[in-house]
């Protein structure tokens, strides 16, 4: 992760003001391009709630990018980057209707479900568009695991295609989703099986889909390494071709993570040390940036970001926690990290890998304190 | 929980624009009244950061409730609603200095600590002021524990206080908390115990301490009764003659939940209501409020609110989700909940006793949804 000049002057400029998250969009359109390499022929639609900076979203469509919302404002946003509503996927299965017909007021064509009575919806307030029907995954293996709450059994799933294309959709495709920071890359043959059963049955009622949506969850390196992004494709298509022979669909992928995530650089300040008694364990650190504060994802210190220190110096083991008197605003407990055994209370803390799943998640007043600010560059 | 007429007018306005938080000002003043009968002489801080709204803010100062602030925002919050500084207590034990000379500038005297790092800084930012140290408290038996993250062990708080009062610090006294939505009338005395203790060892010393900060932690009947808050005061008065005999210290306690919570009503709108497959166990029902919409305290199921649907009916159980693609936005699947077998998309579901720990908790943008609105009446 490179800080880029401008970057550096905008810290400066803001380093009295922790925390505040730095978003280098050089990386970001980086990793754009390496993921959309490794995954050739494939639509990379950026999953916009990992992080809807407009500058970002504005590099994002120069470099040809597709989109993933999941609401009207990620829409809006989208648009206003300069994307055409035609690279819109409106990925997310719970739509009230009226968010439905705003995206289709303002040309938004593909839409995601895993119900009749959102499939309802998408028949009255999106008439003709297409459709994609998500499955549900196994999502073993993910840091951040998806739930049953996404997704529907593949018998559900074949019928409601029918449906759909009984009621005047275009029936498009499936989508499935494997689980955040997914570690393993054979995570996405079984729901590939999957779908290409879905398409054979469907093939026998007359109806071809065509497009094959991979969903997310390329991983990151964060205190750990990961697979190569060129691992992940090459097992997608592996099994693309192992399922699917001779008539393969168009894949579609949605990455948040793998393009946002490394563009991030979080300046915390560290605001107490301190030990419960004199002959304790470790020290507690207390940043002015908690689990409230934009670190929702190190629930249950799921996701395990690379701190800085602002200097050298013999470390010693922290307990990590956030400025709040809430105590379940705590980083890490039980993941082991280290900190200078002279840390004081003003000095900045660097938290990387923090573009994605973030700034948009922090607190709207939690305990008073304002949410994350960001700072873009260049 | 009533809801007032005004209640009643402002929802009929505010209700297609779910979600929508309802704070009746009435109740949270009735629900002062009745913590600060039953704890008569006690002094009673309202924890600030359980919800913030000015015109709640307002009722508490003319009724004569002090105050528990956790940071900048809330000191100013609570002098714009007319509360004179000295009824401020900045209770979160982890402050920035610069914090720290804000609140002592605007007149804020009173400050908790537990660590040598803090007390400097409330040495240096905060001279002469009133110092309240905070102990570790088991906090077993509350339904939203407190942990480590606060306090230190009695041998380090009297130590403490012995360094406060030479560095010319008010030693005034300790503070501990039981966990927030605590249900056992009888958490509080080993604390009430080991406060005793630090009181006697610093008499020896020749410090005389003379507040007892019994926090918060009174519960809610949230689905399931509670004990009366009488039950509560009882059992702290009693370990309070226990403990400390014919020397009783001034009591002060932190009620937020207890204050907040009943006065709150959340409404919110069903998107979706699903099925995984067509012989499935419960409905999912989506609403437009989930964990990341102000319902943290759904984590692991924690806080479980009493829901009522608009209309009567057969019920089934459901499992209940958020609006987000995120998976972890779920509020409840293993607590049993049910609801109407044909309830349908845009409906409106009240969610009871959510006037604390939720409009603010609210993301700032999740998904690019907007935070949890609140209206106020009367």
């Amino acid at each position: 992760m490179t800080v880029t000049a401008d970057a550096q002057q905008f810290l400066q400029a803001g380093l009295d003001q922790t925390p505040c998250l730095v978003i280098d969009v050089d990386v970001a359109r980086t990793q754009y391009e390496r993921i959309a390499h490794a995954f050739a022929g494939a639509g990379v639609h950026y999953a916009v709630k990992a992080n809807p900076e407009p500058p970002l979203l504005r590099a994002l469509v120069a470099a040809g990018c597709q989109f993933d919302v999941a609401s009207r404002a990620e829409i809006d946003l989208c648009l206003a980057a300069g994307a055409s509503p035609g690279d819109l996927s409106y990925g997310n299965t719970i739509k009230k209707s009226e968010d439905i017909a705003y995206a289709y007021a303002r040309g938004v064509r593909m839409f995601s479900f895993d119900s009749d009575m959102e499939l309802d919806k998408i028949v009255t307030h999106a008439p003709g568009s297409s459709v994609l029907c998500r499955v549900l995954a196994s999502s073993d293996g993910a840091r951040w695991p998806l739930s049953r709450k996404f997704g529907c059994v593949p018998e559900m799933a074949a019928e409601l295609m029918k449906v759909a294309a009984l009621r005047g959709l275009d029936p498009a495709g499936i989508a499935f989703h494997v689980g955040s920071q997914q570690l393993h890359p054979d995570r996405w043959e079984p729901s590939i099986a999957t779908a290409a059963w879905i398409f054979k049955v469907l093939e026998q009622s007359g109806i071809s889909l065509r497009i094959l949506n991979a969903g997310g969850g390329f991983p990151v390196p964060y205190r750990t390494p990961v697979a190569p992004i060129s691992a992940f494709a090459s097992a997608v298509f592996d099994a693309v071709r192992r399922h699917f022979g001779h008539k393969p669909p168009s894949l579609m992928i949605e990455p948040g993570r793998y393009i946002a995530g490394p563009a991030g650089v979080l300046h915390t300040q560290v605001v107490l040390v301190s030990r419960k008694s004199y002959d304790d364990e470790p020290r507690w650190v207390y940043l002015d940036v908690g689990r409230f504060g934009g670190l929702a994802e190190t629930e249950d210190e799921a996701i395990q970001y690379e701190l800085t220190a602002p200097r050298g110096g013999p470390t010693g083991p922290v307990i990590l926690a956030g400025p709040t008197c809430d105590s379940v605003d705590i980083l890490y407990q039980h993941a082991p990290y280290d900190l200078p055994l002279d840390l004081a209370a003003g000095e900045v803390i660097r938290i990387h890998g923090t573009g994605a799943y973030t700034a948009t998640y922090s607190a709207v007043g939690f305990n008073g304190l304002p949410p994350l600010r960001t700072v873009v560059s260049p």
